[in-house]
């Protein structure tokens, strides 16, 4: 895609050209299948223990056999959200900002009477702690599922904070990080007994995730069912290939380069974000709190948004109306809803998520586009 | 993977190099998501309802929208069986020969009480549709889940018989076609209202497979839950890249190409079989009746078949003891019960299942190995 300004890395990021070298590697020298007991599958299932470990290595756990490989963050979050239910922890606390593959699975599989929907302050899009911290403390709630960093407005939530509290009460706490990982510091998780991630939220290839399993629930777990694989936590034949793009992603940035990121990337955000509120006064979402770097989310002055994304489209530039989960959908986003707007400013909300290395010439280049565009608009 | 003899394709098979090329266009080109507004988004969405349809045209479908791309024929398989619970439909009819993500499923998800196993015949491994036909015709039956061919003994079951069984009562079909599909004449699938099928069986590339849904529950199904992806009948981003390397895979062999192959590799199968039963005194199974030209399982005259498997492995030979699923894990499989083995006889089984262009020398090697060992072993 020659001259393409990406700005949409919370869908999803085209992958990284040294975990498309791993998925090549394993593709074709390590197809053999892991569960077989010739040389080749043995060596196989090295290579795929030997990912497993370095993924745990990188986000801190202390033991590899927690990690279980899926085919993504849905399914990761579908699997904990039904086992939580299917295990009798039916009193799920979630927050009102899930992504909808924990919101789906809580609404369609659990009870209506036993759930807890967790508000967010609507300034920074943040849980509010206090409703929770007292639910726990009445001895109300089974389970938590707090998300680690938000789709939309990128708000980081408190999940250490979650994680504690949880811990001290003896309740399993989910947390669907799969914005926060690749993007954000992630070497300390071994706090949090359920963790979600997804490769292609990190330039690590489509079609692979990740669902970190309490230490304790190791042998009670399981999602698919069928054969063996993953010690019987989730059946199907394992690919290798997409686990060996995935971790070669998230360990091409180590803890210490995703901070420097950040510090330079947030920079150009802000600079971007005071450019298109001066000029075209959009009002910001959840720029009150800590965001995740790339990411900003603001109403539009006027005229619906998937005109300005089409236009932006016209001139090279790739955003979002919203969640790619929502978009072109019309159903109102959840999020914003929690952020407190009304059905008209839905309509007319952009979402902008850039790459780790997008130039400060490419921030640049949007905010002139969208002031261009406004321009367009306003003479029509 | 130089030398190899590679004879455990029911396992998995090495990704095809049209469908490598397939993978990595799709990779570099088309990695924006199909879900958002933007063209490249467009583009990405044009490229995977093209797949659809080819995919659908090849299985002979009508309707490509009956298709939703999963990551495999476990995650397929899963989704089919709960989803029929999930409707009312308890009183599930599968064989006693289905798959384990089958099998688990109807298991752990229905009720003892209300489900049915169907018989298999011992001397060919297919279903006794007798009792079948009885159960259908008195009504105690709501769904049925018969296989296309066996992952193990490789015998063709009769789907289009049991297709035609229950369209005649309104009853659904659902065909776990994974080792059919790829591998046998695939053009006429428009009559079962469920298939699954899996894309790392036919060189298609692992993490990647389909379940064709039923016309008539369009609407209403639906796996993996959360985004709106695929029609809201599977929820999270699509791996574009993985479906345009399956279906190329499966798109490069036409049924006539599975014709020939069929009658040049059965022979040499025959051959190799004839060899080894008149050498070792195997006994074969499932040889009573239509097989997979591919594949061959035997019970071995005598030691325990993982000596036999490493000692292959020693020369360059992959094969297996049985389906990958089970195998190294000490359960007994059920389809070996099936056929009426004891447990000592499950414990000397070899399943050989051939590639699509294994030479008649790599059969004969394999036969002549076998003899050298058994030598090897009878010495001891």
């Amino acid at each position: 895609m020659p001259d393409l300004y990406y700005f949409d890395c919370n869908a999803t990021t085209p992958m990284g050209a040294a975990a498309r070298e791993a998925w090549l590697e394993a593709n074709d020298r390590h197809w053999a299948n892991p569960s077989s007991l010739y040389r080749e599958a043995g060596l196989a299932k090295q290579e795929l223990d030997r990912w497993r470990e370095e993924l745990a290595d990188r986000l801190g756990l202390e033991e590899p056999e927690r990690i279980v490989f899926t085919s993504g963050a849905t399914e990761a979050n579908n699997a904990v959200i039904r086992y939580f239910l299917d295990t009798g922890r039916k009193r799920i606390a979630y927050s009102a900002i899930e992504h909808p593959c924990v919101d789906a699975a809580v609404k369609q599989w659990g009870d209506s009477e036993q759930v807890r929907e967790i508000p967010v302050h609507s300034d920074t899009g943040v849980v509010d702690l206090a409703p929770l911290r007292d639910w726990i403390g009445d001895g109300e709630i089974d389970a938590v599922s707090v998300m680690a960093a938000n789709n939309e407005t990128g708000a980081l939530q408190p999940w250490r904070e979650v994680a504690a509290l949880c811990r001290e009460q003896g309740i399993p706490f989910h947390s669907d990080a799969a914005q926060w990982i690749g993007k954000m510091e992630s070497g300390d998780f071994d706090g949090v007994d359920w963790i979600t991630g997804s490769a292609h939220k990190f330039e690590g290839g489509k079609g692979c995730g990740f669902l970190v399993i309490s230490e304790e629930e190791l042998d009670r777990f399981h999602g698919l069912i069928g054969g063996p694989q993953e010690d019987g936590r989730r059946a199907g034949t394992e690919n290798l290939p997409a686990v060996a793009g995935m971790v070669t992603a998230l360990m091409g940035r180590s803890d210490e380069d995703l901070s420097d990121i950040a510090g330079v990337q947030s920079q150009r955000r802000d600079h971007f974000e005071a450019q298109v509120r001066d000029a075209l006064g959009v009002r910001l979402l959840g720029d009150g709190g800590a965001r995740l770097w790339n990411t900003s989310m603001f109403v539009l002055p006027h005229t619906r948004n998937a005109k300005w994304v089409s236009r932006l489209s016209q001139r090279g530039f790739a955003v979002s109306t919203g969640s790619a989960c929502s978009s072109g959908r019309g159903n109102p986003s959840r999020v914003m809803a929690a952020m407190g707007l009304d059905y008209d400013e839905m309509g007319r909300v952009l979402r902008i998520s850039g790459e780790w290395e997008t130039p400060a010439a490419h921030w640049e280049a949007l905010a002139g586009a969208l002031v261009e565009i406004e321009k367009e608009l306003q003479g029509q």
